[in-house]
């Protein structure tokens, strides 16, 4: 049995991990760590768990949690584990950090948008950057610390990747508008995440300037092997999971100016995702919706071809609690270990 | 491997049987019965399922079924197996049925409260009242037919089944408040379940005249051995899962004119639930949330005595979809079948 | 021009103050009282006000406020009103207190239910239950200070009220099972408030503990002429308004063992409300829901006869922000200053 | 006292129209149309007119109501006017038509994106698209036929119209993703409007292909003197009322290739909306949300400058069955009759 702790344990991700790791057939959560509930039991928070965790929430003690357990979850704020991390602990245990301090390889681009110091660069290069259906093959027994994608980025990124890597679309015109529910803003205590606030609502925000959008910009440079500068636009929809995104680029028109066939770009698709065990492309017509992937690790995909404007509509969903934070650190584990990479992700999504 | 078929499978009830289904280790749907979408793929119907399941729908033919299958759940309408079932059937297959059809022992009572004449009448002796954790003992290998429980039913027997059974409150005053989500109205397309409709809104409806009255009356009324006639008032909640009951009622005075303390009442619901694997009876002081059980097996209960009134107020919550309708007739299943009664139903509840 | 101060005008109720007040006639608010917010813009706070209110916020300043306005609210929290209030200031001024100082005649009860000293008792006496449907000829010019009722205690109470009143139900048996809307909890940054807590949930809370208890139970009793004591149990529904309360009583029966009439009870119900501009008594069979009244003055009640259980059921909704406070608070004013009642409040409730 | 028809009172659309003249001082209702309901009281179906409006449903007899009126709206779907429209109505009654009937000059477009054919396209010439911001001086009292503006196409019109007219964007770069709540579905009985659809979901629909798509454009061609040709993607989001639009341009440069300063475009908007009633541009840095004008007839629009990118990020928010329909068509009748264009519409946003 691998042994895991989690420090962050009563955030909605972290209470999300405890969900899926509860039936895990190789992994037992032994430290839930929550600095705000310490020697509280953990089901007093989340009602959902009585019953199933018995155990109390511990301080996040990283350096003695290294001691005891094969495997750590940091679903902490953004330079918690920075601060911490060191290479005593690296070399103890293997880490999925599910914040942002080692998904950007470019420390100043981190600093700059995150707006804070970051303490310890030197381990940035060695962070592998944790998505799977991209990155699987360096995630392995070898790897030391991976840097859990981002809920939007795993969206954006995976819907426009085959595109982008096979260098169908202009990605200068890329544009990513992204919905999302309001788990996706933590369980902080702020007003604008009351429920009278964001129900009934939509809005946009961090126009121009939310903190996804250079990892999404970075990793899709690498895909496309040049470099990308999007817009990215999140909106707050009132639902509690769930990611959409809608991008929209130019399609890169062949020689006689004809654009590529619905068919061409399907098969662009399936070149990478069609053994993927969870990216379902949809089948034609369809437009992916949040509610289908509820509860799962899926990311359901499509696209659309407008002839009239030459633009490709790409859309994607995903559960932001699953495939966009615990779901997929699980998966990451399970590669970090050599387990079945769906283990413990074998959640069917609930309708409705 | 056990086959079951479905019939009635996209509704919302049937759904959920495909979606618990899908991970038991022990049954294989081979039937999707679903009359309105004959020979469509049954994950065009339910997107969730799409790459989970491949098989089309087929027509509701009970007698062609029977010889296919071990097991077969009838999620339908009022009426529709008690027009069909015969011996035949039944010496060739076991039935769970989701409807009303021989949940009450009287068929004039059946009859008056459905508005419908009862066509079988002469296999309502035989049926289960497929309550597990009240008839147990009866759901085993020789039972043919269980008549899986109401949403509103399963709640509100099982939050005041021990308190009734033990004679602990005056049952002529015991009143039944039930506030359900929406999916328990089914996926008809209805002018009042439109989303504008429910969306912001809450109001009672079927007051004094619900027919899952009678089924709660003859439940407690077997549990009381005495005459149980209650006011039900069910309400519709802007939510897609979930009942909650707020049952009100006297507490029999000791002969000194005391009430029996929080640990007397306690320990008489612990006496019927402290082993039950999927009932929940929460600590002192924390009160049911719908939220905490959705998407599980789950019921839970508490209770708090009010000694300026002498009454006791009990509550229950759990999902409709689950332990309201799909969970509890796995549950029959499994215990029909000598499985272990939660094979399938390790379900984690999904919070947020 | 009445010139109107409010205290507390960035919480919910002083924000539907606000809006109410926006369209009345014969009143302008000069102060928008809100410590949390002094020196900026209300609009700032509540951008639905942009271009309607180009106030800035100022401090609660009680004393200077009195010698500015004619009339001032305070939608405060318990104690505020209290602690500040004296017999200069209630010289100069009228003050409608949204808050509960006031409501409770016996300062004991307030004490025990609030958990709090109150400061000044002695305006206890003077002040009017600003119930108008009940109170209305004790609302006069020469009314100084009016307690305006809560919200869940003006729904209770006007939805038995007529019954009580008239004897015609047994008030030891009157329960009151009450659902909200999330907006009642105000506007404090709380972790229970936050959409994903609240959303796709019920659940009871205070349950036998409740604060308006007491306030529902002293109203009943003057109505009824004898000494009320009820079960009151509140729920929280994943919507921003709305309160239905759902009552249950033994009807008395005539000396011949029947149950009166539903046109008896209709004709007892229309004695008091037949020409009351805000409350309506629905058509037979109509159950009252918080959609029909939203953004409304209006309470809106109906009952059912059980004659199973020899129970009435009653029903009563209305917007907990309007006739539950804002709006009831400007009725209560119109009748201070001899206004239309409903001046201001001509508000068409809004559907979808 | 101007005398309204309305035919299809009984839609979402309708019953605003209802709920808006109720409280307009210069016109009454005396023709409420539907064609489901005759001679149905119109509060039985929407009960919160119930002691507000008296009269029964009529049917749709648009040829009677022309003799009858001075007004009539017609609420009705595609194809509904264009089939009984002719110059004796015309010459009796001034119409505004919610339908998209003739809205479009080029008959052709219109028969190809609704797929039916126009019985009446005779008419389309005279119609005035009553986009009352862009259009005022054309709707007078010689006018006799408005055609209202669609609720996706108003928001997404009135956000770009400045930059467009003045030419600050490439138009060949737009793309609008617009966001509505669901009474823009209607009334009708589908499965996918249903509560547990379209509740904890968000998906795009009609993508490449919604019928707002040539309104906006056409529209926006007038504007830029050149033809545009967008990418318009509607999402539906779980929420009663509302729209929001992001768009998306590239803003040309000067000749210096620096892009416009805030200020400037900021200007540009001033030039057009700045004595606007009911077109809000909000501070610097705010972005539109659906809550803040829900049940007003207020556009809320605000703009952010990418400088990485070189695009304007526009954002436009209203209540789609005010400002995007009732409240417009109101607006148009003001203007047919002379009256102040406010009169009825000072309508406060409803918060929360």
């Amino acid at each position: 049995m691998i042994k895991a702790g989690i420090i962050g344990a009563t955030g909605y991700a972290g209470g999300e991990l405890v969900r899926i790791l509860a039936n895990h057939r190789e992994v037992g959560i032994v430290w839930y760590g929550s600095r705000s509930y310490i020697d509280k039991k953990y089901y007093q928070v989340y009602q959902n768990m009585f019953r199933i965790v018995e155990d109390v929430c511990k301080d996040d003690n990283l350096a003695e949690l290294a001691e005891q357990v094969d495997v750590i979850f940091t679903a902490t704020p953004q330079g918690f584990l920075a601060g911490l991390l060191t290479e005593e602990i690296l070399s103890k245990v293997k880490i999925v950090d599910l914040s942002a301090d080692y998904r950007i390889k470019d420390v100043n681009v981190y600093e700059k948008w995150y707006g804070i110091e970051h303490k310890s660069p030197q381990f940035i290069a060695e962070a592998v950057y944790g998505l799977c259906e991209v990155n699987r093959s360096q995630i392995t027994a070898q790897t030391r610390l991976v840097a859990n994608p981002g809920c939007y980025t795993t969206c954006s990124i995976l819907t426009a990747y085959p595109l982008v890597k096979e260098g169908v679309i202009d990605v200068d015109t890329l544009i990513v508008d992204a919905k999302s529910g309001t788990s996706g803003a933590g369980r902080g205590a702020k007003v604008p995440n009351l429920f009278c606030e964001v129900n009934e609502n939509i809005k946009a925000y961090g126009v121009a300037s939310h903190r996804h959008t250079p990892e999404i910009e970075e990793q899709l440079s690498y895909a496309g092997n040049c470099e990308v500068v999007i817009n990215f636009t999140p909106h707050l929809v009132p639902m509690n999971r769930g990611i959409l995104v809608t991008e929209y680029a130019k399609l890169k028109r062949n020689i006689d100016g004809t654009l590529l066939s619905w068919e061409e770009i399907r098969a662009v698709y399936d070149k990478y995702y069609a053994d993927e065990r969870f990216v379902r492309v949809l089948d034609k017509g369809i437009c992916p919706e949040t509610k289908w992937v509820e509860g799962s690790n899926y990311v359901d995909i499509n696209f659309v071809i407008d002839e009239r404007t030459g633009r490709v509509i790409m859309m994607g969903a995903l559960d932001n609690l699953v495939k966009g934070a615990a779901g997929q650190a699980v998966q990451n584990m399970n590669l970090l270990f050599g387990l079945p990479e769906d283990e413990g992700l074998e959640l069917v999504p609930c309708f409705p």
